[in-house]
């Protein structure tokens, strides 16, 4: 694997490269308290996730022998259809190591962009090992979902496309920008394509492998007994080095967010912002409406993905799944001044 | 009301005052059987609905001493809430007449927005009348939903939207554009906008007051005893004159959906494009996934809103709710060659 620094030269690069591919996601503004802050929505790239980013980026950079080679990525899900995605486009053979227990709409619509599918078991293999195993095997290029400065790169040019809509849009940059993390990759390339805004991951609680490294400025891992979350796509066991360096000089805050939060999150922002968001993509926008940050108007948020299971949608929404938190956002969708009249 | 013609012309001048005030709404890919049609997601509005376009253009082009006066609009939620957050933005009074029975979602959000509501009863009131009087009491101006030439420019900007978008990245501009349609505005718009454009409108079974009337060459209105239908975006008693002149000159070909068509394109939308999309700004989704309309990649359907109550949700949800022309559409989100494997 290689070992060169991801830059901002990159981002800036893997930007140009995805704007003449890919339409920007829309940037929708979303009243939280006070403030109106702007919520950047990959949910609606092609693949659901801003995933197609630090793919696109990654493989336009292998040279024609590579290629032949084919490539091999590890994902829960939005990964998977980002590498493949890019691999069907550029006609790159790809194969994906997925968990067992991924959701099933990730493995359908992985297979269905013509990926060859290799299951692993969450608990008890490694994946990492496994992809590792096959790359060497095969000579293919190893992609991975985070720790590998193109991709790094690639999800950076969210912070690129986002600056450039608020400085439209919302009288200036951001100066703060919320985002959910998993192995910090997005994170990173957000801090590298944003050098004036605070950077701010948040992730789902017990799966706080970045909270614990910020904190003790060593990388730590998840628990084994870590309990289950809903956030499929930030269950990562650890940081990697090339992530945590970004990460250790620039995150001066960060926040874990509980299920109950990130269901309230995913239920606001059907009712908001009409929009469906998987919950690991919710993280942020969770950590946001329960008060854990302050808003302001130059506040953004990446809300990440939007591949969920319909079926998992359907206990969100089910009568009695609102919680005191929920009837306190309701209120929030609508300007402070309004809110005694519908209270 | 003011008797004049809506133009070409004017849907340009209105398309360029919103591209300053709003950006565009995103147009998304969607696999619909062998082709990739382009959603217009006019439900990403701040408003949730398209009729903030017509609002607009309508409220900015009144004199000074008409701004004194106010404005009335007569709506189901969608007009309305353009009207109030058009009127907010440029500090005229709105007064909006809606049913009583309008979804909780729409009567909040538009109260929200600074408007004074009057309630009447769908059923036994014209709606209509209620305005006019109202409108003359106080010397205000009536912006009327649908049959207003300023109206009809300004929801038109849809089409130039989409125009320039999908010659950027769909080959070239909409041969074929498929719209909810209620009393008109939004498809007469459509047909001033695109001229080289079949325009296609879609209403919900017996509230198909533009087919019948495309059909016999005349206005004809709703049946009294019409049923309920989901759509109380396009619940209009009949479409007018000034709207009814561009169809009738402009329609080749229109469509009636069914409720669990409806349905099915709202469930549909949530899954392979991750939007919310209130029944009314899915009908002409449900048209094209349900095989009365043949796709093509120079297809743009219309989403034209998303403003759902939270508990209407629910049930679309729930187990059970899914139908065969789920089940088949299940496969039309992934390429065609790839439905075998997953079927």
């Amino acid at each position: 694997m290689t070992t060169r620094e991801p830059t901002r030269e990159g981002v800036l690069q893997a930007a140009a490269k995805i704007a003449g591919l890919l339409p920007p996601t829309p940037l929708l503004p979303l009243c939280v308290g006070d403030a109106v802050v702007r919520a950047k929505a990959e949910s609606l790239q092609p693949i659901g996730a801003f995933k197609i980013r630090g793919a696109w980026h990654r493989l336009t950079a292998l040279s024609d022998s590579e290629r032949a080679r084919g490539v091999i990525g590890v994902s829960s899900g939005n990964h998977a259809q980002g590498v493949a995605w890019a691999a069907r486009e550029l006609g790159i053979a790809a194969t994906i190591v997925m968990p067992r227990d991924a959701p099933a709409v990730k493995l359908e619509r992985t297979r269905a962009l013509g990926a060859e599918i290799v299951l692993y078991d969450r608990a008890r293999e490694d994946r990492d090992a496994i992809a590792e195993a096959l790359a060497e095997e095969r000579g293919a290029t190893l992609v991975h979902a985070y720790a590998d400065p193109w991709v790094i790169e690639g999800q950076g040019s969210v912070g690129i496309e986002l600056t450039a809509q608020m400085e439209r849009w919302a009288g200036g940059g951001p100066t703060r920008i919320v985002t959910p993390c998993g192995g910090g990759g997005l994170t990173a390339g957000l801090a590298l394509a944003c050098p004036e805004a605070e950077i701010v991951p948040v992730e789902p609680e017990h799966w706080d492998d970045v909270c614990r490294s910020l904190e003790t400025g060593a990388i730590q891992r998840i628990a084994p007994d870590a309990p289950p979350t809903a956030c499929d796509a930030l269950q990562t066991p650890a940081t990697r080095p090339i992530n945590f360096a970004v990460l250790k000089a620039r995150c001066r805050s960060w926040h874990r967010v509980s299920e109950a939060e990130v269901a309230a999150a995913q239920r606001h922002a059907l009712t908001h912002l009409r929009l469906v968001i998987e919950p690991g993509g919710a993280a942020g926008l969770a950590a946001l409406l329960a008060g854990k940050i302050p808003p302001d108007g130059r506040t953004a948020v990446v809300l990440s993905g939007g591949n969920v299971d319909p079926a998992a949608l359907a206990p969100l929404l089910a009568p009695g799944a609102r919680t005191d938190l929920d009837r306190a956002l309701a209120l929030q969708g609508v300007p402070r001044a309004e809110q005694r009249r519908l209270a």
